[in-house]
């Protein structure tokens, strides 16, 4: 434990009481409930050198502790040791809960303090419902970081981009416009637009704050009479202003958006799972109206011209994928490579291509037993070198200009074992029931799940994460609100609305299978019985079949899988030639 | 519309007067939620004449109307005519809500009455919200009918009936102290039991004072300390006396029920979506627990004694279903059969059964397009006569001394075209795939259905019921908290839980199919993934195979319904011989 953390503690308790609180909660996001943070928000970091993607911190005047999941207990178990923090791990039944742990630790009419605009509404409100038990007060007005971290980052300052209009299909006054009808359906007369990949959609406007989302900063209010962007000054270029002007937004200040909301008097719309808590607070003229965001569901549904742009970008990741592909049969046997020598050379790969803007997400690039844990991403210390047996997970995905990959494939290497074949042919057998599946319209993800898992359990394996999520248009490889997975998320699965499949199965120490296409879906068919869906494979990229047993994955899945190959080798092939063509073929042949 | 309607309303409008309320709301439950009601308590059928199963009136000074889905359109259209009372098509998007005629009728300040008795907690309060938007109040201490309806049949008085301990396999006493256990964990100190079910199974006692349910009516008041019946003294003899004092569960009338609510001041569970809301008004000192009722999970879970007498049900069941079919299968070429000859047919098969009770419900005979009206009920107007052609549908099930069955068989007379035996064919591979499902403790039915009807979905094609419930013991035919269906039902499938799989498809004016086996969840196997269950059938009855097209059904499919013909005729054939083994023989012969 590095003595700066001890110090940094210490000083959280001084401001504690001076300020008559007896704890203070540290989460790890930030006011726009984003899923990777900007620097200026990494306060957990700050005072804990915890820097794993999930976990809160809470430090009373005696005691402290960390909350994180079993993927970081190691390496957390390590890091906390002599720091007087103790470790929770998150998920084990004989875990305290923070609200007990802190009440355990506090008398009756102890105030906890906590900064309302990094945590959501929902948040806030059950942890004042959870210690109103214990008789402790919430204070979610207090943002010690402001005054503790001397040295914090300034905002971040990336320009913003203007998406050309061929590009994104719909004008930002249009999408506004519809909003607004939206909003006058459900009840309300304006929004608080908080979340950023909610406001770039609106805006067409994209940015760099954040690393793998092309997002800016900034919040919105739109009302039946005006859109304004808050976001700094210094991020709107000429350019930009003009083009704002144009579509009737206004800009203001980043920091004057809570003022605004003081201002508002009208009936609200907000999100309460995903809208800050000082939010609420600010809008005390207004009547709340707390519904699950229209611009989420809106910015689902692609419209033709981003799909068209899905279309393009996914062919620029097939290519980069064939060629490593390509390179990865020859290279596992002549050279020393590794983990991150996949990764970089993935990369390296996609940058050929000049519409390519970066990674969606940081790759996932999982040699044999590595891929058994689900987020594991090769550090150098970890990074494991490639031998002619086992399997590679690589699950990856790239920012083009068109639009947002997301893939995932397991790759042979060499001598497989009868329990690989096995898994990996169950895996594939559940990818395609689901990608096979029709479904009325109107039908959630819950509903079609246990397509995918089906052969897995009748095995008794199974997964523990989701099976698909949406996917942005160049903008967050994670998007809602629609998503496939074993709990009840009632959002359906709309036309126009893309998803991925991505059923896996993880055996500790030994491997990890998932196999993952990003999916659209289109209508089906109009019958008696009302209007039908289906889903359309997006990635282009072959399946290995080596792996393959095909007695297991059974006649209807063999005519699906050959099927897509035929359509990724009509796709692809006139961008190969020579070996590589070749190549191709060889994957994209019928079984 | 004979006249005493008319006076009757208009005597409910002098009630209405009289006691200072502007409307009234005339549901078609009791006091125990129960889906069949004792005649005392059919007040919608008294004031309206209406006397289908679903229906709500309401009468104000001027007006009148009736909701009611489609089922009874018709029927209601033709009653109703000039009775002064509309019609309101339940289902369709333009028929208002109640809330919304009510409040257009009515004026600020206006008092509705409803009977707090036979509306459930959840009902009332949707119902003084809604109300309190238009500043109209709701009053629900009035049971208008106590004083209208002067010929008010009496309570029912069937006589309660022991239930012997080796059939139930858990004495009272011990079910009330589980009950005990699982109320201190879900932090309550007693339960208002209400459902009529849910005593006769926690008090091991049935009677007969509902049709097709064995069921008494009654309250229980289950304490830390006391367990108390409320019951008419009438029913009780001194055996059953003399049993309930041995299983500490105290007597008390009846009407007491309430009285004793109010004096009770600890902290009381009731599950506010089957409790009446004169429950919550009379509990005016205890503490309301919100909660699922622990008693509906308990009893939903069968124990080995309950399971073996489900087997034995079914074993009558089957004998009587096997000489049905193969009585059908000649009687239609040389008789005059119609569907209430059927009906008589299969219930006098069921009567040579020594330990059969009576029908779980009424049958359900439905020849060709009767079977697309998916409660179709044949009557003595509506009778067909059975062609050599087409489907009868039959959907049955029988009250055994041992146990409830629930069976429906899709039977081929003769003739079928392409549609009809492809039809057949997906619903009868849809009941297959979810009847091979494994899956993991906790899974809910939700999670199962998409199973049931992928095959219709791949063809445009599906059924607006649920796919599947619980089926009590020697009690009623449907009983909860699990079930199979499209929309979110978290009730989890546990090991134990008796469930009906029953897809179906109707088409308009054309057939309707449907087949139904009743299955147990038992568990699978236990895994590194921990424990997985699956759905055994425990219905014994032959499936038709005639209509059945091989290619359709897909070959996992045809060994799954070999292996269940194979054990059907295991189990059945040492009850027949001659012509009816052979044809048992012939239905349970390989495809």
């Amino acid at each position: 434990m590095k003595n700066y953390i001890l110090d940094r503690i210490e000083a959280m308790r001084d401001f504690l009481r001076r300020n008559g609180l007896a704890a203070y909660i540290v989460p790890s996001t930030d006011p726009h409930s984003s899923e990777y943070v900007a620097d200026c928000w990494k306060a957990r970091e700050w005072i804990s050198g915890f820097d794993g993607s999930a976990g809160t911190v809470v430090i009373t005047l005696e005691g402290a502790a960390l909350w994180t999941d079993s993927r970081y207990w190691l390496a957390a178990e390590e890091l906390l040791d002599g720091s007087g923090i103790a470790l929770m791990k998150d998920g084990l039944a004989d875990t305290p809960g923070i609200v007990s742990w802190v009440a355990g630790n506090l008398s009756a009419d102890d105030v906890v303090g906590v900064d309302g605009k990094v945590c959501s509404v929902s948040e806030v409100e059950a942890w004042k419902a959870d210690f109103a038990e214990y008789n402790i007060k919430v204070d979610a007005s207090r943002d010690a970081f402001e005054e503790l971290w001397s040295e914090r980052p300034a905002l971040p300052m990336s320009h913003a981009e203007i998406m050309p209009l061929e590009r994104v299909g719909e004008a930002a006054r249009e999408k506004i416009a519809r909003l607004r009808s939206e909003l006058a359906l459900q009840g309300a007369d304006a929004m608080a637009v908080t979340m950023l990949d909610e406001i770039a959609w609106l805006t067409n406007l994209r940015g760099e704050d954040v690393e793998y989302n092309p997002v800016l900063v900034a919040y919105m209010l739109v009302t039946m009479e005006k859109a304004t962007l808050f976001v700094c000054s210094q991020k709107i270029t000429e350019e930009v202003r003009v083009y704002l002007q144009k579509e009737n937004i206004e800009i203001r200040e980043y920091n004057d958006f809570f003022g605004a909301l003081a201002e508002f008097d009208g009936k609200l719309l907000l999100n309460p799972a995903k809208c800050c808590y000082a939010v609420l607070e600010a809008a005390k003229n207004a009547k709340i109206v707390r519904l699950a965001s229209p611009v989420a569901a809106m910015k689902a549904v692609k419209n033709a011209a981003e799909i068209a742009g899905f279309e393009e970008a996914m062919l620029c990741e097939g290519r980069a994928m064939v060629k490593l592909l390509y390179w990865l049969r020859d290279a596992v046997k002549k050279e020393n490579i590794t983990e991150l020598s996949v990764d970089r050379k993935l990369t390296e790969l996609r940058s050929e291509d000049k519409s390519f803007r970066g990674l969606s997400f940081s790759t996932i690039s999982a040699y044999g037993e590595h891929a058994a844990i689900v987020h594991y991403e090769p550090t150098e210390e970890s990074d494991k070198k490639l031998e002619e047996r086992g399997f590679l997970l690589l699950d990856c995905g790239g920012q083009y200009e068109w639009g947002t990959t997301d893939v995932t494939r397991t790759i042979p290497l060499g001598t497989l074992t009868q329990e690989e074949k096995e898994d990996y042919t169950r895996v594939l057998r559940g990818h395609i029931s689901l990608a096979m599946a029709c479904f009325p319209k109107g039908t959630c993800g819950t509903q079609l799940d246990v397509l995918a898992r089906q052969w897995l359990w009748r095995a008794g394996e199974n997964y523990l994460h989701g099976t698909g999520h949406g996917v942005g248009h160049y903008l967050n490889v994670h998007e809602g609100p629609h998503q496939i997975r074993m709990n009840n998320m009632p959002a359906p699965l709309l036309p126009g609305v893309t998803v991925t499949n991505e059923p896996g199965l993880y055996k500790a120490e030994r491997f990890g299978i998932r196999i993952e296409n990003t999916m659209l879906v289109v209508p089906y068919a109009t019958t008696e019985f009302g209007e039908y869906c289906e889903m359309r494979p997006l990635t282009v990229c072959p399946i290995s079949k080596e792996p393959i047993i095909p007695e297991l994955l059974g006649e209807e899945a063999i005519a699906y899988l050959n099927e897509y190959h035929s359509r990724v080798y009509e796709k692809l092939a006139k961008y190969f030639s020579g070996e590589l063509l070749e190549f191709l073929k060889e994957a994209c042949a019928a079984l």
